[in-house]
This record gives structure tokens, sequence and C-alpha cells, in this order.
């Protein structure tokens, strides 16, 4: 492989999920190291020791990681089919939405599975905010990208995939397509595209895989 | 002001700070508001509806909020005096720690004034700890943009202004001369260059205001 593109993932994180995308999207080849998390392996240690966390990208030797700084440099490596619109308005626009998916609605979203009661009501009511600036951003639209998937969509990809098979296994409807039809069909528009297909986890195994981890997790922290 | 832009942003806010910083850097000329957080003004709502917060940079008619966000569209426009390398490893390394600094070292020591006795100590460890991570990023090099002020040193203005004050105000000693001589020399060499010191909150009042903004919190969270 003359460019040596190696990527360090998990199947179920859709962090990892992300990476594979973009490189997809890029028809950049890369070789594939699944990671146990319970164990994980000297290289993802020797190259991400700051946070010893999938994804990392190695490219040519040189180690990458945080999904989003990966995916930037994807971006400026691999210039064909861009992921990041050219203008620094839209630019500033997408990394803004990204943050925001990260840094609110996954923080957010990740909070419901420890509380209960009204601490749990509150949360959820937050989330389902959150989501609605997301539908809000998307209106009028195919895809965050505008006509074709983008950086945003690609970071998106939690809300499509992840986020309905996490609230069916809590136990509550906040992200509904009666309450987001834009969202809904932005997930109906992404999921048909065939790359898309290719980084998603199957269901049945992500549905498993995520009671289990919130099982452990919930043990874990009693 | 042909370029029309305008600021909203707070004097004691390290993330307005970034802003102004990187204006004067390119010689961008802007207008500036300061807002009052306990009244926010209409046009910091309207323009950052999601966060309602400082910094929002608005550029001809068109409002970016989130500082890191903002500081990339600034480089982007204007390209003189650049903040990131131009090379695509060199600038994830750059956003990388940026990402560091804002989600692990501010999240760990924002922590530290709500906790008492081993809780308190473990993330004061915790926080020496990711400290260590920086001056080793920073070991060999004047800046961490290398032989100039760059995207990291503007981010990382938090560690050389805020952390100092906030840490006296909280009554520990974690970030020391003795144990981060690269970070401390670092601080003695960016507070020389005139725009930086332009950007640097008065100790007196900068003091007095963590002091005040701390105890708001603290009997706000009882």
């Amino acid at each position: 492989m003359a460019e040596e593109v190696k990527l360090y993932g998990t199947w179920a994180s859709p962090f990892s999920r992300r990476i594979e995308l973009a490189l997809k999207l890029k028809s950049v080849p890369y070789e594939y190291f699944e990671e146990d998390l319970s164990n994980k392996s000297p290289e993802l240690l020797k190259y991400n020791p700051v946070h010893k966390k999938v994804p990392v990208l190695v490219h040519k030797g040189k180690p990458i990681a945080e999904s989003q700084v990966i995916l930037e440099y994807i971006d400026e490596t691999w210039k064909n089919n861009p992921i990041l619109p050219q203008d620094p308005y839209q630019r500033a626009t997408a990394r803004f939405w990204a943050k925001f998916i990260d840094e609110k609605i996954l923080t957010t979203g990740s909070k419901v599975k420890f509380l209960a009661g009204k601490e749990r009501e509150d949360v959820i009511e937050e989330f389902v905010q959150q989501l609605k600036f997301l539908e809000g951003e998307l209106s009028g639209k195919d895809f965050f990208g505008g006509d074709s998937i983008g950086f945003v969509d690609i970071v998106a990809n939690i809300i499509a995939f992840w986020v309905p098979v996490t609230q069916e296994v809590l136990g509550f409807e906040a992200f509904t397509q009666e309450k987001y039809p834009v969202l809904f069909n932005w997930i109906e528009k992404i999921q048909e595209i065939d790359v898309v297909k290719e980084c998603r986890p199957p269901r049945d195994k992500h549905l498993a895989y995520i009671k289990a981890r919130i099982e452990g997790l919930k043990s874990a922290s009693k």
C-alpha cells in the first residue's frame, strides 16, 4: 500500500466509522485494525498516548487522533470529493454544527443512562431542544452539506444510527419521525448511499452491544 | 469600516481574548462590543441563539460563534500572518492540542472549585498530568507554533494568564515554574509580544473578578 494508511478503530464506535466513511468517500485505500477496547493494542497506546482511544489514523507512519481532527486532515490530504465546503463562512458553519453534535448532543444524550425521575426528564428535554436546533439547520436541504454528503453529515452519523438504538435500549422516545421529520428524511437519504451502508453497524449486533455496554456502565457506577 | 468586522466579547473571557489576539496579529480592524453577561445584549442573543455566549464574530453581517471555529475562519479569510501551519500534519497536530486544552485541561481545571478532600486531590493530580503532556509538546520549541506565535499559542492563552490567577484564588499550587519550566519559559516569551500584552486582562482586576465569580458559582451551587 503506497500511501500507507492505517486505521485503528472498533466496529461499534461512531467516531471510528466517521473515518472509514471519509476514506471510502475519497476512495483512499487503508488497512483496518479492529481494537479490543478491554485489551488495547500496544500500537494504539503508542499512537495515542494522550487519550488511548480509537480512532487513530496513521499516515506514512505519523499518527493522528480525534475524529474531527482526522476528518480535517483527510480533507486536506486527499482533495478529491471534498467533505468541507470551500467558502470560509460555510466551513465555519460546518465546524460549528459538528462541534455542537459532539459537545452538546452527545454529552446530553449520554447523561440519560445514569439519571432517573425529574433529572432524567430534564435531560431528555434538553436533548430534545438540542436536536431541534439540528432539525432547523437541516431544514430545506437534503444533506447538511447541501446537495451531497459532507463534514456535518459524516459527524452526524451518530444521530442517524447510534441515537435510535441507544434510546431503544434506554427506553425513551425523544427522537421520533413525528417530532423530527427533516432529520428522519435525511436518515432515509444518507442510508441509501453505498459507503454509508458499509459504515453502519448491523442493527441487531449493534443493539445487543449497546445493551451490554450500558448495563456494564451502570453496574460499574453503582 | 469597509470589512465590517464586529466582535462581541467580555474582557475577562479567554475565549474572547483569543479572537482579539488573532485579529490584532493580522491587523484586521474591528469594532468591539463589551457584553454584560448578566444582561446579554439582544445582538448577542440574535447572533448566537444556540449557545448565547461570547465570543461572536460578525463579518459582513454574518455571525460565527465558538472561539476555535472563529480562529479558523479568521485564518482562512485574512491570509496574512497565518496562525495555522500550511502542512496538513502540522495543522492536525495544532488542532489536536487546541482541542486538548479546551476539552481536557479546562474541564479538569474547572472541577477543582467544586470539590474537597480526596476528590479535589485526584482532580488536581489529573490536571498536573494533563499539563505535563502540554509541557512535553512544547519541549524544544519557543512557541507551540514553532518560531512564532500560532493557533495553539493563542488557544493556550488560558494556560498563561487564567490558570495562574485561578489557582491563586482557589488556593492550590499545581502549575509552578519548578514543575513546568518549558511552559513558564513560553509564558515569558509570549508576554513580550505587544499584541499579547494588549489582550491580557490587568492582573489585579482579573484576580478580583475571578474571586467574585468563583464565590458566586460556589454559593449558587449550594
